[in-house]
């Protein structure tokens, strides 16, 4: 099968048309995109160009393109009528029932979402990510009291890019703790994480597949091997039912998602909006 | 002006309905929201629930609320038919005539985009922020022929969540290498960045700017000094002049902008998509 391409168009990032339009294409297995991103058309004749360029592909190509936009202004968005290809606009389709029932025109301006529109947020996200860093693998613990989760599990179990992810996306304070050859065979938490137990969350993982990202770290040693694993995993999951700290398996899931079940099991309000 | 409620439904982690929902409720200025994200709703009773909750909601407010829905399976959504409160239903909207285009019933599968769909994209992005961790600001400089870009610029210009961020979105390999003293006075690019200059890419920021995180910082000291902003902000950009090397002023943008700024100017690929 010949593929199909696939243009992300935005007067600004093109993250918000890249994340839609991604999410609606996996729904068709089988096919294959070429993805290419036009951000920032943010003129006539950047549009006007834009148009030529995926014209110029389609000219080439047994399928008509497929074109996803999150253009905001009308002039921007007026060239596309002649593009040859299917344009799905996110923003005309949504935007006439949301005035209608807001009772308000929308400002149409360029770059709301993603942007500098709010500095307090971009603030947040840079110091929830210093936060990260510093409170990365238990290297700093006088900051908990800061902490909005601390993250514990085994090394290997996705604690560093959780709290990295919940940082610089939500802006939300997050630590993470490595739980070591100590903890796993007293079955205790030192006592640093003694007053903030209630901030506590545990990740743990499927033998198989941390053995399998170890193994790609450290190929030699006892890290990796099948025995070390599944006692470090049994501890640590001992240790969670023990402390009754709330805690889930990251297996099957990407970061996006550990980090939105954590939200959402914990009940910890995003400091800044997605 | 009282506030609206914002849901956020979803069988999956919500990012997709947030990131839809955010970028069009920010055109509409003046009007407050207030958003609540209902995650995971895979199963009919979880989609009652979740119409309950919005409909008790809607019963003590002067507004209807405003649901932005992702919900891809006929089932989980039908319960919102009862929902009092405006529906955007966006896999029901895009799906019909993206069928038609790729002559394709679509799969209807919960859970495909931020999912782990991919085993190898999960990798790729550890894998990068594993990088971008460990050749954060200069620490270590015997990985740059990894490196898809290496970041340069002065103390605080947005190099490190840069960094981070296109590792965990993209996959791309990032470094970063700080502008010292060394480098600011001599006008030179210390040596070990000779073999990779077409990989660097740079930072600038406003003084003023620069100033207000540095104090955020650093409040004592030369370090935040107008004067001493100023020169380091100067040299640093006599330097990107004199070795031809791209730049951008990351003043007034995101994370976001600034990483997709870097990605569109260079022409490095995203080894992952958004």
């Amino acid at each position: 099968m010949t593929s199909r391409t696939v243009f992300f168009v935005s007067d600004q990032t093109g993250v918000t048309a890249e994340t839609l339009g991604h999410s609606l294409l996996t729904q068709f297995e089988g096919q294959q995109f070429d993805h290419v991103t036009l951000p920032f058309i943010d003129s006539v004749d950047k549009a006007q160009e834009a148009v030529q360029r995926i014209n110029a592909v389609a000219a080439e190509q047994d399928s008509r393109p497929l074109i996803f936009s999150t253009l905001v202004q009308e002039e921007f968005r007026a060239p596309f009528k002649k593009v040859r290809g299917l344009v799905l606009d996110f923003f005309h389709t949504f935007m006439a029932p949301l005035e209608r029932e807001l009772q308000q025109k929308s400002s149409h301006v360029v770059g709301r979402a993603h942007g500098m529109s709010d500095l307090g947020a971009y603030d947040q996200r840079i110091d929830a990510t210093d936060f990260a860093l510093l409170n990365d693998d238990g290297s700093r613990v006088g900051e908990y009291d800061k902490a909005d989760v601390i993250l514990i599990g085994v090394s290997r179990s996705g604690k560093t890019p959780t709290c990295l992810y919940l940082a610089l996306t939500y802006g939300v304070y997050a630590a993470n703790f490595p739980l070591s050859e100590d903890e796993l065979e007293s079955g205790r938490l030192p006592k640093v994480l003694d007053p903030y137990r209630d901030k506590l969350y545990g990740l743990t993982i499927a033998p198989e597949r941390l053995q399998q990202i170890r193994k790609q770290r450290r190929p030699v040693g006892r890290y990796a091997t099948p025995q070390q694993v599944r006692y470090e995993l049994r501890a640590a999951q001992a240790l969670f039912a023990r402390y009754q700290i709330p805690y889930m398996n990251s297996t099957e899931c990407s970061i996006e998602e550990i980090a939105s079940r954590i939200l959402s099991s914990t009940g910890i309000e995003r400091r800044v909006r997605a």
